[in-house]
C-alpha cells in the first residue's frame, strides 16, 4: 500500500462567518461544531494514516502549532506561506515538499474549515481511493446534492461504474435556475474541494499546464528556510508566484480527472446560512444558541457567542443575528453571502472589529483589552504553562501586574521575582521587563497601563523565545 | 398671579425602551434626544418659574440629586416614594406636601419622561392656563393626534371656545379601527398626562372620591422623615396606600375636568417606535445610531450605545436593533409594545441585563465591573470631585488599587495616603479602609479584586456620608 499524506489547507479567513471568524483568528480556528476547532478536526480525520502537511500563514503559526498540540498532532510539517496565493501555489508547494521526501506517497487535500462528522467513513473512502487511483490522476471527492446550492461548484460525471469516475465538467457556483436542473438531472455532484493525487505525478502536471508557476513555486520552496520547527518559504521567490485556485489552474483544465461520491454527512460551512443548517432549529425553525432568548419568531438564528452578553429577539421572521463581545450582525438569512461585503465596508471605515478579536492570539497565550481611557489601559493576560514573553521595554507606558492566579516569574531589571496570587509589581516606563510562567498552571494576571501611548509599536523587544524580534 | 409649582414624577422604570433603559437607571435619566436626560429636560421646564417638587423612588434619590445639580436647579423639593404605588398617591403626596406649604400655588403635573422639544411654547401655555384655571378645575394638555396611536389614551372635547374646553370622555388605548375615527372625527386629543390643578382643590376632590386613598397618603406624609435633603415618606403607612393611575382614580370620573390643546412638538418617548418617530431616517427609511452600519436595509432602526461596539445590519426591512455592551435586542418595529414582555421573560431567567446597567450609580460616583473570573474582579471606580466612599471592610476579598487619574485620598486603618496617578495601595481582606476624592477633579481608579466571593453584600459599612449604613 502506498503511504498516504494529509495536505491541510490553513490560510483561509472566514469572513463569511464574521464577527465570530476574524482574519486574526479565522473560523477553522473556532470551535464552530463538533469537537475541537475546525482544524483540528481536520487535522486528526487521518490521524492514523499520516502525519499531515499544513500550509498557513505566518500570522498563524502558533495557532496551528499550539491547536496540533492540544490534540496530540506533534509530528505534523508546518509550511508558511510569506502571503497567501489562494490555493494552487499552496498545494504545489506542499507537492514539492513531499516529492522529495517521500514520493510515493498519495497526498489528499483538504481545507482546515470543513464539517465531516463522520471520519470513519471518510477513511474507508480514502483508503479505498488509494488503492483504485490510476497513475496521473486526480481524483476529487464529490457530495450527492441535497438542495440546489448556489454557493458551490458543481461535479458532472461521465456514465460508468467504476469506483472513481471520470468528470465530464466543473461548474462554478451556478444560478437558481441551473443549480435546480443540476439536482434533478442525477449526474451531478457538489465539489467538496478535496482531492488525491501523487506529488509527483502532480509536479509533472503542472510542468506541463502552469511551468511559470511550479518554477516561481519551487524556487521559493528550495529557497525556504527553517524557523524554530516550520518550514519558511522564501518570501521574496514566493511574491513572484501568481495567485491562482487550485480549480481553475488545474481541475478545470486537466484531462484525466476521476471523481468519488463520498456518501457521509459534509458541509463547507460556508457561510452562517451553511453554518445554521448543521445545528438543531426547535418547532418554530429557530436555532438559539447561548445567552440567546426569542419571543415569537420562526426560522432565525439567535447566536450569542459570550454568556455576558445577552442577545433578544421579538417577532421576527428569517433574521440571523450574532452577537460577540464587540460586533453584532444582524441580517435576512437569505443574504448570508453578503456578510463579506460588510466586513469589506468596515475594513474601509478602519472598524477594528473588522480584522481581529477582543483576544488576541500570542505564542504565549493571550490578552485581552478589558478597558480604555485616554490615559489608561487594562489588559487580562493569560500565560501558558512555560509560556515566555519577550524581554521588552516600553518608552511611553507604565504597567502595574497583579497576578490573580498561578506564579508568574518576573524579570525586572537585573531583579528576578516570584510573585503569587494577590501580589503584585509595578514597572516604570523605561524599565526592562520580562514575564514567564515557570509552571505546569495556567497564569493570570491583571495588567494596568498608564501613560501616553499604547500601540503595539511601543514595544522594544531585547530577545524573544519565538524569534519575533 | 398664582404661584407654579412644577411636580415631576419620576418614578417610572420605562421598561419598553430596554436595553438601554434599565430598573437601575431608568430612560428618565439617560440622554436620549435633546439636551441633558429627560428628565433634566422635565426640571428646567418651567425653571424660570419656581423650585419643582420631584416624586421618586428610594434607589433613583442621588441620580435625582446629581442630575437636578448638573443642571442648577438646587431647591427642588425631593419626595422619596418607599415603594411605587402608581401615579395617584404620588400625586396627592406632592399636593399634601404643597397644600401646607405654599396653598394658593398651582401644581403643574409632568411626567419625568416626555419629549417637549419647544420649552417656551410650554411655559406659554401652562401661565394662560393658569389665569384660565376655574375653581375646582383639573386642566389637562392634549395633543393634536398625528396618526392612528393605538398605545396613548384620547380625550374627547365637548362643543366650545373657552380656552380651557371640558372634556366629554377618556379612552384608554383604543384598537386601530377606533384609533382611526378618533383621528378623523377631530374632536379628539391624545392625553399627554400632564395637567395642573391647586393642591388645596386636589385634596377636596379626593376627600370626596378617594378618601381612603386620601387618608392613607395623608398619614405617609405627616410622618414622613427627613434623610439627607430628602422628604422621606413613612414606609409603613406609604405600604397602606393602595396602588392606581391618577387616570383611573380622578381623571375618568371627575366632573368639571378641562383640556387645552398643546401645539407644540409633544412624545411620551414610550416606546422604540415613539422615539424612532423622533429621529432623522436617511432616504430609506433608516436611523443610524452610533458606531452602526447597514447595507440594503430600509426602515429599520440600528443603535450603536458604545464605541467600542459595532452594529451591523445587511437586508433588512422594518427591524429594530439596538445594541448596548452587555445585551442586544432585535425586533420587528411594529412589535415594539412587546419589549416589556422581554424584560419580563428575561426577570424569570435571572439576567442581570434584566434590572441593571454594566455602570452602576453610586452617590460618589460610579463603578463598573470590565472583568470578572473565578478568583478575580475588576472594576473602573469613577469618584465625583467631593465624592466620598463608606468606610468599609470586607471579609473575602483584597482589593489593589491603582490610580489612573487625579488624585485619591485613602484611610487604611490607622493611616492616611495621598495617591497621584500611577501610584496604587493593596488592601488586604480585613481592612478598613476608605476612599475620597478631596480635589475638583475627577478621580479614576482601577481596582482589581481577588478572594472567594465578591457580593456587595461582603461590604461592612462603619460609617457613610450618605446615611447608607
Amino acid at each position: 500500500m502506498p503511504t498516504i499524506t494529509p495536505v491541510i489547507l490553513c490560510g483561509g479567513k472566514g469572513e463569511r462567518i464574521w464577527p465570530l471568524s476574524r482574519q486574526s483568528h479565522p473560523k477553522q480556528f473556532i470551535e464552530l461544531i463538533g469537537e475541537g476547532s475546525l482544524f483540528q478536526q481536520a487535522a486528526t480525520r487521518l490521524r492514523d494514516v499520516a502525519a499531515p502537511i499544513v500550509i498557513t500563514g505566518n500570522e498563524y503559526r502558533f495557532i496551528v502549532r499550539q491547536q496540533l498540540q492540544e490534540v496530540g498532532v506533534g509530528n505534523a510539517n508546518v509550511i508558511i506561506e510569506p502571503d497567501g496565493r489562494n490555493t494552487a501555489p499552496a498545494i504545489l508547494a506542499a507537492a514539492c515538499h513531499l516529492a522529495s521526501k517521500s514520493p510515493q506517497s498519495v497526498m489528499v487535500v483538504m481545507p482546515s474549515d470543513h464539517y465531516i462528522p463522520d471520519a470513519e467513513a471518510f477513511e474507508a473512502i480514502v483508503q479505498k481511493a488509494v488503492s483504485n487511483l490510476a497513475k496521473g490522476q486526480i481524483a476529487c471527492f464529490g457530495i450527492a446534492p441535497k438542495w440546489p446550492e448556489t454557493g458551490y461548484g458543481y461535479i458532472k460525471l461521465r456514465e460508468g461504474n467504476s469506483f472513481i469516475t471520470p468528470v465530464e465538467t466543473f461548474t462554478e457556483k451556478p444560478d437558481f435556475a441551473r443549480a435546480k436542473s443540476f439536482l434533478t438531472d442525477g449526474s451531478y455532484l457538489w465539489n467538496s474541494g478535496i482531492f488525491m493525487m501523487r506529488p509527483v505525478e502532480l509536479l509533472e502536471l503542472a510542468a506541463e499546464m502552469q511551468s511559470d508557476m511550479l518554477n516561481a513555486v519551487q524556487r521559493a520552496v528550495s529557497s525556504s528556510t527553517r524557523d524554530l520547527d516550520f518550514l519558511r518559504l522564501n518570501p521574496v521567490e514566493w511574491a513572484k508566484v501568481e495567485a491562482q485556485s487550485f480549480d481553475y489552474s488545474f481541475m478545470e483544465k486537466a484531462k484525466g480527472i476521476g471523481c468519488m461520491a463520498f456518501q457521509g454527512e459534509w458541509s463547507d460551512l460556508g457561510d452562517w446560512q451553511a453554518l445554521a443548517r448543521e445545528k438543531e432549529a426547535d418547532s418554530s425553525g429557530n436555532i438559539l444558541h447561548g445567552n440567546a432568548h426569542q419571543i415569537d419568531s420562526a426560522n432565525s438564528l439567535f447566536w450569542a457567542e459570550k454568556d455576558e452578553m445577552v442577545l433578544t429577539g421579538i417577532g421576527l421572521n428569517n433574521i440571523m443575528a450574532i452577537a460577540t463581545g464587540d460586533a453584532v450582525l444582524v441580517a435576512d438569512r437569505g443574504r448570508a453571502q453578503e456578510v463579506k461585503a460588510m466586513v469589506a465596508k468596515l475594513k474601509v471605515k478602519g472598524a477594528s472589529q473588522a480584522l481581529s478579536n477582543e483576544r488576541e492570539n500570542r505564542p504565549w497565550g493571550w490578552y485581552e483589552t478589558i478597558a480604555r481611557g485616554k490615559n489608561f489601559h487594562v489588559k487580562i493576560l493569560h500565560v501558558d504553562p512555560g509560556g515566555l514573553l519577550s524581554l521588552q521595554r516600553h518608552k511611553y507606558r507604565s504597567e502595574h501586574w497583579v497576578v490573580v492566579s498561578g506564579v508568574a516569574t518576573v524579570v525586572l531589571e537585573e531583579e528576578k521575582l516570584q510573585l503569587h496570587a494577590n501580589e503584585n509589581v509595578y514597572i516604570h516606563a523605561g524599565q526592562k521587563h520580562r514575564l514567564c510562567n515557570d509552571t505546569d498552571y495556567d497564569l493570570k494576571i491583571i495588567e494596568v497601563q498608564t501613560g501616553s501611548y499604547f500601540g503595539e509599536d511601543d514595544i522594544e523587544r531585547f530577545s524573544d523565545h519565538y524569534s519575533r524580534t
